[in-house]
């Protein structure tokens, strides 16, 4: 039995809304699940050694429900454009490049190094539709040590062709292929996950044959939902017949039962399409950066919240500008303030002890129990050291939280990650630096 | 005669929305002005010794046009409550420390140190009503080598006691001991600015005796304007004989004519408050991340640049969470995207080149001929070392302007600044990190 002893000032959110803070306490592990947050060590762990992180704050790692790799290349560019016309000009012409297995190494490790890096413990993250550039990701992911679920893309419309499977059978047997290799892999943390890119670039026979492999490999499922007014209205002429776009998905058991699924944006839905989600236990991967940048929108998060809705954070890197889910979490809280201000004012801001539980506990219940420093929960933790915001008063750790959370100190601040309990090793990040 | 000649890939926006960019080439200085951007040297320059920033980005040096120096030690915090209720529980209580000067040293070193560090080479700064406190901020300043307006706030009502002025008589006095003070300093780079903080907490009286010290020593003005419903509600309730917010300054001379003018905000100005900004060429510093944290709103920007206005962009710390203009420009993007999609949408996003034209010449120009390369501009320049973010693909110069500033490269990446030709010494900063 491996037990770990973390001491400093420990926060994490129990509850949507709830911060707790425990200055100078004990944060115990073992076996890589959470034994709870101690004032004073209880005496069964005395003499174990303790990692003192002395006066740092040590939060749940940040949970990223939806980024796309092949996209990290050219983050933070192109922003001048809306989302059908950027996916044209800026996303598809890179995501060919991906056929090239050498291409796809040379991006992919800048991008798992970043995300070890970065305040992230688990992800769910799409690849393009190349089999063995998505193996690669996933090679490169499990190195990391981080927790992920990678998908191989599924497009077969509406995309330039060297984009697209050739047909909904070709598709299937590449899925299929992949799978087959992800298992011979044997990989620890790194899972796949079916990825039909969005209703527009998937045909019905595409989902059908989709909807075959999850109920063959029992695989969860990840795409988009209503994040546009353009895309939706392309997706009402592209499949007239369904009642709201995520019926395209739920005709085919790719919308949360029977596959657990991850739906992005979520910012049209409509009532049916909610209710579809509540009944359904779909996850929504809220992407408040990639919502502006791309002129789509602010997603009704106070509203999924009060009816209940499995609600977590995404960066969506390109359509946002950067992996950091400290980042995603002050945009959430920024533009619910413009949501209330501007289209509802009965949805009350989210305060930053709810948008924190968004980007933890929120999005990590797609992993189970994880998120949280509770009891039973997998220990993923990181340690953020904020000395070097210099202050001229006495602060106490809740505002220490939100002020590094708002100034970004997952960009310069983070000084130990822990995923499932074991370190990763932020020094050899360093040492590359 | 001094001449600079720095070497890099060298950016501008001589027009709002028309970014130029000269890769490989040369930037000439001559005691401090700008002599223009050449592929080729002249062959009057060669001899000269060249600064080579090799592949770095050469751009002109940012402008804050409103920010408050002693709200620097609590940013990042407190951000879960609106404008007037924040004023009340974080920042008037904090404010209230700054009449000692030893409290106003140690905070507003670390404010100067992190403006010397970061990309803004000029800067409208609040500081308290307290004069001691506010010549220590302006000693501090000038120390950086920076060119800022720092004004004494002035307040007579409607605030807790220990930061009102006692009655318009003893703030005028005050006022004028402080101006006296600081006529003494012969500061090269750091002059004063009226700063009557905003209607709400400005008597009639108080901004009469505002009014006759503007006309006896000239002085620009700085203030915020219709920021946010509740705070324009109660300026009707104030001054209800006004026509409009701004008309309660505009009486006394403080709104553009006779006094230069910076109004912070502006974002539920009404079509006569708008003419009369217009008429007046008042200077509007547009807060975008402040706006969103504060649930203020949107300020319609798209409209202020059609209409000819003088825009430039502010931090607003610490409403705004961090001093960092990279970030205003792009939650200027960010948040005109919104606008357009649920406001109005005549009003066009605006593009990356616009928003950076704000923040350098837009802004720049309430000190002449500030935040562009042209000959005759004043010599305000960074350079942007962008070599640590990995990029897996050939990136032309444009693209990765926009990806610095998106990826906030001024916390990490500023190699150089200089600031009317001068270099600031940034090495002495890292050292002392």
């Amino acid at each position: 039995m491996k037990t770990i002893i973390l001491k400093g000032n420990i926060c994490h959110t129990p509850e949507c809304g709830r911060l707790e803070t425990y200055p100078n306490s004990y944060l115990v592990c073992e076996n890589g699940i959470c034994k709870g947050v101690f004032h004073d060590l209880p005496k069964k762990y005395e003499g174990f050694p303790i990692c003192d992180y002395g006066e740092n704050l040590i939060i749940p790692g940040m949970v990223d429900l939806h980024i796309h790799a092949p996209q990290f290349a050219f983050r933070g560019t192109g922003m001048d454009q809306e989302l059908l016309e950027w996916l044209k000009m800026r996303t598809y012409p890179e995501e060919m490049k991906y056929a090239d297995p050498a291409y796809a190494r040379r991006a992919y490790c800048l991008f798992a190094e970043q995300m070890k890096k970065s305040a992230t413990t688990r992800a769910a993250i799409f690849g393009t539709i190349h089999k063995d550039a998505t193996l690669i990701l996933m090679d490169l992911m499990e190195e990391t040590g981080l927790v992920s679920f990678v998908g191989k893309t599924n497009m077969d419309r509406e995309a330039p062709p060297e984009l697209m499977e050739k047909s909904a059978g070709s598709a299937a047997v590449d899925t299929l292929e992949f799978l087959n290799a992800v298992q011979k892999r044997n990989y620890r943390n790194t899972k796949p996950i079916l990825t039909p890119r969005f209703i527009p670039c998937c045909s019905d026979e595409l989902l059908a044959e989709l909807s075959k492999i999850q109920k063959e490999f029992d695989l969860p499922v990840q795409s988009h939902l209503s994040e546009n007014p353009d895309e939706v209205s392309l997706v009402k002429k592209l499949v007239p017949e369904a009642a709201f776009y995520g019926e395209g998905y739920d005709r085919y058991g790719l919308f949360g039962r029977p596959a657990s699924t991850i739906m992005a944006h979520c910012v049209y839905s409509s009532d049916a399409e909610i209710n579809r989600m509540l009944e359904n236990g779909v996850w929504i991967a809220h992407c408040a950066n990639s919502n502006m940048n791309l002129s789509s929108g602010i997603a009704p998060i106070r509203k999924y919240i009060e009816f209940g809705m499995r609600v977590g954070l995404g960066s969506d890197v390109a359509g946002g500008q950067t992996e950091s889910i400290f980042r995603a979490i002050t945009d959430t809280i920024q533009v619910s303030k413009l949501y209330w201000r501007y289209l509802d004012d009965k949805a009350k801001p989210l305060s930053f002890p709810e948008s924190f539980y968004l980007a933890t506990k929120g999005g990590g219940s797609f992993w189970g129990k994880v998120g949280s420093f509770e009891e039973g929960y997998a220990f993923d933790a990181i340690v953020i050291d904020d000395s070097l915001i210099p202050c001229p008063h006495d602060i106490g750790v809740a505002d220490r939280l939100e002020r590094a959370v708002y100034l970004g100190m997952d960009i310069t601040g983070i000084r130990a990650k822990f995923v499932n309990g074991k370190p990763i090793d932020m020094e050899d990040l360093k040492r590359n630096q």
